[in-house]
């Protein structure tokens, strides 16, 4: 399965594509920032995103388009230009025939890492495990768009429960790589670590 | 001066086409309502609206397309999804080349009937009386974006400032037609009437 993961925003939208095995082996098969600036109007700074959307659309082929899901409770200064660039992806992938999945910033940490409330570090540096990298991708704030894709694909993709007696060989890795990977605190829950 | 103005939501997005002359004089050209049901997912409700906004700026060719700003302090469960349909709309304009105009709701009131707190009954009764027609617009929620569309027009054609000795032709009607309307009482703010 290959998930377009997209984490929406105005002055920088994160993409990032996976190719997710049927083990749950993901595996990174693009990456990329697309932004634009406070001194456009907001038309041509939606423009940018819908065209750049338009283009990895049509690049990568992805079987389905994995984006967060808004909260109007989250962040007032920035919410209302995450979703218009979420309406502007959603419609991109729509006219595609190509199905969109919303996941929450919590499912995503928690498919991840195994902790809802792991915070930004602990993000990447799962990710840049599961994905096999030597080094973390970059631009650092794609993590959360592979994040996204890779969480999206081992939700749908069957039973992701922690309790199921059967693991598989990824599964395996993936419980190894969050048991090796270091352990960050998350700044608005200090108690709370990795599960 | 063409102007599509777009009262966006995702369950009833208005759309409403006037002409307006140099002198003031609004004509009615198109008004309607697209509508996207409950029942379909969020992506295949915004491409609905991406479709419609997409025929009505071929078929009408407007000058400019003026849209509600939307603010996040709004009702809270219905602003994410009019905030991403006000994303889809504005990139169809973008897409195009037709300049994009923000407008918020209490600068269209007080453009169409000189009070930023007037009732949606005092827009509608304001927007029949400047557009010369024998009973309100229909869909009657298709008046917000007829009155949108005379704003901006208003707003952007010179300056629109009640002290001025010169009136034209227009600004004679226009105030004639305010005195003449029935005052209904702001429900937000039951003191406040027309000014």
């Amino acid at each position: 399965m290959r998930v377009l993961g997209v984490d929406p925003g105005l002055t920088r939208c994160g993409l990032g594509v996976v190719d997710v095995a049927a083990n749950r082996t993901a595996t990174l098969v693009g990456v990329g920032v697309v932004g634009s600036s406070h001194e456009q109007t907001l038309d041509a700074r939606l423009l940018v995103i819908a065209n750049a959307v338009d283009q990895w659309l049509d690049a990568f082929k992805p079987d389905v388009l994995a984006i967060e899901r808004v909260f109007a409770q989250t962040n007032l200064s920035t919410v209302m230009g995450v979703a218009q660039v979420s309406g502007v992806v959603m419609v991109a992938a729509a006219r595609r025939g190509i199905p969109v999945a919303l996941h929450t910033p919590s499912e995503v940490k928690a498919a991840v890492t195994g902790n809802g409330r792991a915070d930004k570090a602990s993000v990447t540096a799962m990710v840049t495990r599961l994905l096999r990298l030597h080094e973390p991708p970059r631009p650092a704030d794609a993590a959360d768009a592979l994040a996204l894709a890779i969480a999206h694909a081992w939700r749908s993709g069957g039973a992701v429960d922690a309790g199921t007696p059967g693991t598989t060989a990824a599964q395996k890795l993936w419980r190894e790589a969050a048991g090796k990977a270091k352990i960050h605190k998350n700044k608005e829950n200090p108690g709370a670590a990795w599960r």
